[in-house]
């Protein structure tokens, strides 16, 4: 299989699943492992990730969960991530770097995809960001695992995690559903196990894509 | 000609034109002479308009210039004008209210469709508010004279008004241009005459759609 040249010298890394798989825990941990071998990768996450995306990230995030509607907060998401892509992602790829970032484009497909806006939020795609990355991390694990994992866990931001395990099922089903339409940029990691040996099969599928003649 | 029906009872009017042209002045006006008529109209403006919109206008105009890149701008313009038209314009419409929106998407096509953004400009629109007025008053004059009335008057947000001559002269042939293209929509009206001219003549072409039949 020949695939096409990237458009840059960096490789763009995300990390996607259902709230408490453990995105956050095995990008910190991916970014901590390239930077002992010598690379110089960066970590970052969505939304947010570039100082302009982070003031739009805490006005959607601040104050009523009806504050705004799906369609303004799928709209204040793409503008954060079109911040972030320009001021951080970008120029870190062109500068050779590996671009790790905790959640991407698809958190946005499946989390305000929801409620038939799915065709909006992938043409807004198509017009506004244009880029997905070279490899999506898939964090894949039972939905109950994840919410006890997610509910165990302080935090201040409480909003997107108040679903229950109703929702939490059906984004799994929909995480798997694209990575199996999309199967040259994802892969599945079985993230139900101890965190070093999530972490060894992450690190191993990134040396793969970072050494592809290997 | 017969035009399709609205699909909400009130009529929604938008003031367009140059900086300076008297838009403000004009729409408020407007407002007072309906409800000295006995209408219950709604004076909004753009960007801004509704508590959420005017929050997300505040972030894309306080700060450098820079801060943003045109396309991040035209998504925050989007979503706050998405915002405006949930919470305020869509709800007052279909009350049978005749709604006066300083600015809408006109502007929008003129001042962010610059510097090839123009298709994206239009895309978005279509995908994210899809609604245009019944009757857009473009308020036309010579650009010297709206630039004039601009540098005339004391406001804390400069950084729309400092475009020059230049500018101002193509956005006035952009304006007039979207007139021609649309003209079951738009009415042009001679900006450069004396306020009360300038009223009557708004006045006059309001009721006429109004109360069409007569
Ligand atoms: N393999 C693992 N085994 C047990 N606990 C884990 C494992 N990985 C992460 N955790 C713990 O589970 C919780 C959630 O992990 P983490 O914050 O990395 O998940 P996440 O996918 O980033 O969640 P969110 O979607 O809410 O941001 C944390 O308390 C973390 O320490
Ligand atoms: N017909 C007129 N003759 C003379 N001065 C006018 C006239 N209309 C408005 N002005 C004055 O010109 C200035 C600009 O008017 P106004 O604020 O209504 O314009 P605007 O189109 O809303 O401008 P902006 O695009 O900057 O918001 C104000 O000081 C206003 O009082
Ligand atoms: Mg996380
Ligand atoms: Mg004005």
């Amino acid at each position: 299989m020949t695939t096409p040249p990237r458009p840059w010298p960096g490789l763009f890394i995300s990390f996607e699943g259902i709230d408490g798989s453990g995105k956050s825990t095995q990008a910190r941990q991916l970014y901590e492992s390239l930077r002992s071998g010598g690379h110089d990768p960066l970590l970052t996450r969505e939304p947010g990730g570039s100082p302009g995306a982070e003031e739009i990230r805490a006005l959607v995030l601040q104050g009523d969960p009806d504050r705004w509607s799906a369609e303004t907060e799928l709209l204040l998401f793409t503008a954060a991530r079109r911040d972030h892509m320009e001021r951080a992602i970008l120029p870190a790829l062109q500068a050779g770097r590996t671009v790790i970032c905790d959640r991407f484009a698809d958190s946005t497909r499946m989390y305000q995809g929801r409620g038939g806006l799915r065709d909006k939020v992938d043409a807004l795609h198509d017009l506004m960001i244009g880029i997905d990355p070279d490899l999506t991390l898939l964090i894949d694990m039972p939905a109950e695992a994840g919410l006890a994992r997610a509910k165990s866990r302080a935090t201040d931001e409480e909003r997107f995690e108040d679903f229950g395990l109703d929702l939490q099922q059906r984004m799994r089903d929909g995480f798997l559903a694209l990575a199996a339409a999309a199967p040259a940029r994802f892969r599945v990691i079985d993230g139900n196990r101890d965190m070093d040996s999530v972490a060894r099969d992450v690190h191993a599928t990134v040396l793969r894509e970072l050494a592809p003649s290997s």
